[in-house]
């Protein structure tokens, strides 16, 4: 079902189509191109409120600014769907989010207006910089280069180390500073307040009048209304405002705040920006899912919904007839809290993820005991690291695709220095629909290379509970190890989840069945696809052995002995990447301990693997339930010249 | 050779001491701390400016502070010699950096007043407030969380995140700005300019000594103090100052700036701001090499100058009588500028290391195209990946252990964008005397695993300039591959280094020497080491083959093909760590082509090495020449039953 546009949105197949309107359109426009947006993602699922707070933003860029030539960077990315609809992929835009269609984020390789791939936060700044000073060595100063940030992006040190630099640069560069106050959830921090204070003084605001009257008067005068304008300015502020700005401080000029939901005022003052050289920041003020009643109501329910009636905004959820296995991240949580009734030195944090690691339950349970700390993956790590000197016991979770921001403090904080910390790692595998940017591939490869780490992933939900119960517990957190906990997105397979907490001896895995000829070693929950594999396996008579390793770090040793004395073939199957990860660490052993075997690794191949629902990509990279039974069978059949 | 304290300070054997001092005596103890650094330093080397610049901060936090209830954390750590010689362990500073001697950093084993281990930048304000937080939760109002961060430190996101959260909370943390405009290279970037600005304003200089005015007096009214002078602080803000504060927009409240170097007002104010609840920064103005004429007026060279003749301020020189090789640095420094004079699209970006890497070559021969922009790594990534997409060819050099920090950036905004940067890694493998903070461990193992990356290491100068020269050609850049080339600290091997510059074929290693028996397969210099291993070995009638890989990644296929088809014994050597490194490709190369050998893997192993020369660590880990001829004896004689 292709959704319908509105008359001027059938019409813009690309920017130019959008500039060769009447500005006096622009307000029809942002209502067809939001209601394109409610169309199809109440049908089709995908982000929403983002991109519904930028509509007015998404329709001034395109309409003032000449894309793809002047560069458009929008941090995250997910906000960008009006962005995708105006730059040539309205027709195609309901493939979004599925597998082999449009991506759910900018990406280069998907459209020239894409100028950079985006997906985690507060990259925009410093990408956007690199492109400024690109055209200024190439001396092409009619370019100019635009980041589009999130009050919510700004907490994050990467946006800060890139205002610092471009703030000491003659750059043509202007942030735009989309503030709606959240993130996922509520922002959170002192620079939030701070945004907070500024907005709502009349003071500030009365000068911003001042100033914008002026400036629009000024921009009249053509050449040399730079000059004026930058004097006046600074009159303005030694006189009437007499108050330096944080933005200012880094020698970035600040305009705003104005509201951006009013198309006619951002088009004036971008065209205005648009005069105004070097770096520069326009706070412009937007609600959430703008325009959509219930989701400016709830946003952090509506920042991805799934499918909903977009006339009741009712949304819509599955009806079981018998009880569903909970999701990982519900287990981590109510868990967590379990937990920390019975070991009061248990505390939380977590980085701008309250309710997608499901941290919110902690949080609301006993709010003095787990932290927001903002996008700051790094200052979560190194937080928990301070914490932790004083032996408090710290759950620190993080997805782990964004703790590769956190790498060098789980390093040089954690793991050096022997702190217990304990790292949950959600959306670990493949993340599904948000595609490459966020699969959490490299996390066995890039943790295990790290001294001092215990590295574990559970196979169902009693196993993760029985990994959070083992890391908490005195033995393990005097032993001066991190200890890294690591499961993916979605659902687990155990209805009844609440099992009774049991200690797992640190580096032990678990024989799953017996068997012959064939030794399948699993970590995580991949050993349910290997479960079902073996099932369909005993039909044809094949009946290999199965173990959940549990741990990749240390490896179960003694279990290994038994394996590779057992049997001359064994199969590693983990949804992390081949390159480093849980296979290699398997041939690590055997050839470290002389044993000779057959051994077919399954995992993640060495290239970027694109988005798609979980399954489909397991069964892209073969290691679904079919493709380790395919496994088993090659390294059965294979020697035997029988072609499988 | 002891070095004499003088007479005060041989009498500190613990804070305790130092506070039963009289105030008025303090002056005397900077004196002979700084005295007993400069004394110190000169013969037995080690870092020397910051630690001077610091000798009454050290000396006022120690005697105002209840260390190590109090708990204070160094950023950075390099300043805090005078910290060490304070707390226990003047008498065996002597031994500071040298192996098996004190860490040339704070460390949590070391000593209790060794609150947080450091060595890399900008941790200390999310450590201590994690700290502070502790506390907090422990319900122990009384003690002090205190982070000393220099102004080059701030520069880096960590500091911004941390104190985005610390202006959200009311812990106790007291953040001293230790601003004395430097990095190890002067400080760049709109936040420096921003503290000059502050510190050179008279109308803000008024305000301030006005409000330590009023301060003073305020503190004598004892517990209704800080209720008084909170209001008057925020009285003199809106009536005289008329000027928010970077710091305050964060919600941090400010106080200074201050001398760093007037002991006795330093000891005053911490007094003073110990009655001071909540996050609070004091700003010092110091002076990098304070007290030491030649240190104070060529600052970077002073950063840690090697041995020096205290009375002349001669750095002294090894001479020598013939011609020596070079550092590795340096062939990447001039190597850039000569290809750059030929390639007008090459740019050169350093995260706040011009003279540690040698991009200062390129700074002052075209300033234009070399950017160093603050201790920010993975702004200096990101960067390079804005440049890359206009068609820059980008040598990013950052030191392998920094490369940390930037881990996500690299996987996010470079590979899975398949952009061709090229990350020039220096200091990899053993670091030396910095020790395990700063060994550039696990590059081959964290870069290996993400797609769309090359990985090299040059075994002398000669390949380093090729592999340059390689990875900014017009052929390797249109393939969309980040290019890694790792190299480590110190001299290359071959004092004629400037050889004509040739390409090398991608995934292609160099046979060495052919042989018998056992294949050493190295990677990087340590390739040198088996060269001598192999003349070692002649002499007992051992002839293995010697092959430098000179790609991790992508592996040379058809040569592994040749030497497993060939050996059956194979020793690899890396200075990277064992786990998922160089070896571990190797392995998974033998494994998915069906190759049985026996293979050794001789690298860093899964533990943390301490400090000490590159050479001792080596022989420590066993891959120096002489351990990997044992490594081939080994190979030769285990299974023949001879004891080695």
């Amino acid at each position: 079902m292709l959704i319908t546009p509105g008359k001027l949105l059938a019409k813009i197949n690309a920017p130019d189509d959008l500039r060769n309107l009447d500005r006096t359109e622009l307000p029809q426009v942002c209502a067809e191109l939001r209601q394109f947006i409610i169309d199809n993602v109440s049908v089709y699922g995908g982000h929403f409120g983002a991109s519904l707070g930028v509509v007015e933003l998404t329709v001034a860029l395109h309409y003032v600014f000449n894309t793809p030539d002047d560069q458009l960077v929008w941090d995250v990315g997910h906000q960008a769907y009006g962005h995708k609809i105006l730059t040539g992929r309205r027709d195609s835009f309901y493939t979004n989010r599925f597998y082999g269609g449009l991506s759910g984020f900018p990406k280069r390789k998907e459209s020239p207006y894409d100028s950079f791939g985006v997906g985690h936060s507060s990259t925009s700044i410093s990408a956007a910089l690199g492109m400024a000073v690109a055209s200024q060595l190439q001396n092409y100063p009619k370019r100019h280069h635009l980041a589009v940030i999130g009050d919510g992006a700004m907490t994050a040190g990467l946006a800060f180390e890139g205002m610092n630099h471009a703030g000491s640069t003659d750059a043509d560069l202007l942030i735009v500073l989309n503030d709606n106050c959240m993130s996922i959830d509520p922002n959170v921090g002192a620079l939030r307040e701070y945004l907070t204070d500024i907005t709502t003084s009349p003071t500030y605001n009365k000068m911003k009048d001042e100033v914008w009257n002026l400036l629009g008067k000024m921009s009249k005068f053509g050449k040399s209304a730079q000059e004026i304008v930058s004097k006046i300015e600074s009159g303005l502020k030694s006189t009437l405002l007499h108050q330096s700005n944080l933005f200012e401080s880094l020698h970035l000029r600040y305009f705003g705040p104005i509201d951006g939901h009013d198309i006619d005022h951002l088009v004036s003052v971008m065209n205005d920006l648009k005069d105004i050289p070097g770096p520069k920041l326009l706070h412009c003020l937007t609600v959430k899912g703008k325009g959509y009643s219930p989701a400016e109501k709830d946003q952090t329910k509506w920042h991805a919904p799934g499918l909903f009636d977009k006339v009741t905004g009712e949304i819509k959820k599955k009806v079981y007839d018998k009880p569903q296995p909970p999701k990982y991240q519900d287990v981590f949580g109510h868990t967590l809290v379990e937990l920390a009734e019975k070991n009061d030195r248990i505390v939380g944090v977590t980085p701008a993820m309250p309710s997608g690691s499901s941290m919110n339950i902690m949080m609301k349970a006993m709010p003095e005991r787990a932290f927001d700390v903002g996008i700051a993956e790094q200052h979560a790590v190194t937080f928990s690291a301070g914490m932790a000197t004083q032996g408090q016991v710290v759950f620190c979770n993080i997805y782990s695709t964004f703790m590769q921001r956190a790498y060098d403090q789980v390093i040089h904080d954690v793991c050096i220095q022997e702190l217990p910390v304990i790292f949950c790692l959600d959306r670990a595998g493949f993340a599904g629909a948000d595609g490459p940017t966020h699969h959490g591939a490299y996390d066995l490869a890039y943790m295990r290379c790290v001294p001092n780490m215990i590295v574990s992933a559970p196979m169902n939900e009693q196993e993760l509970r029985n990994l959070m119960y083992t890391a908490q517990s005195d033995e393990v957190q005097q032993g001066g190890r991190a200890f890294t906990i690591r499961y993916p997105r979605g659902e687990g397979v155990m209805p009844n989840w609440r099992t009774p907490l049991e200690k797992v001896e640190i580096g032990r895995g678990r024989k799953i069945c017996d068997g012959q000829e064939v030794a399948i070693l699993t970590v995580g929950p991949i050993g349910n696809y290997a479960v079902t594999a073996c099932e369909l396996l005993k039909n044809e008579g094949i009946t290999p052995a199965h173990y959940d390793m549990r741990f990749v770090k240390p490896l179960d040793e003694a279990m290994l002995h038994e394996i590779f004395s057992r049997f001359d073939k064994v199969l590693t199957v983990e949804d992390g990447c081949l390159m480093g990860g849980f296979g290699s660490a398997v041939l690590e052993f055997m050839t470290d301990h002389g044993y000779i075997a057959r051994v077919k690794r399954l995992g993640i191949p060495d290239a970027i693997v694109e988005h798609g629902e979980q399954i489909e990509l397991h069964r892209e990279c073969g290691f679904d339930s079919e493709g380790i039974a395919r496994a088993v069978r090659e390294l059965m059949f294979a020697e035997r010249g029988i072609i499988v």
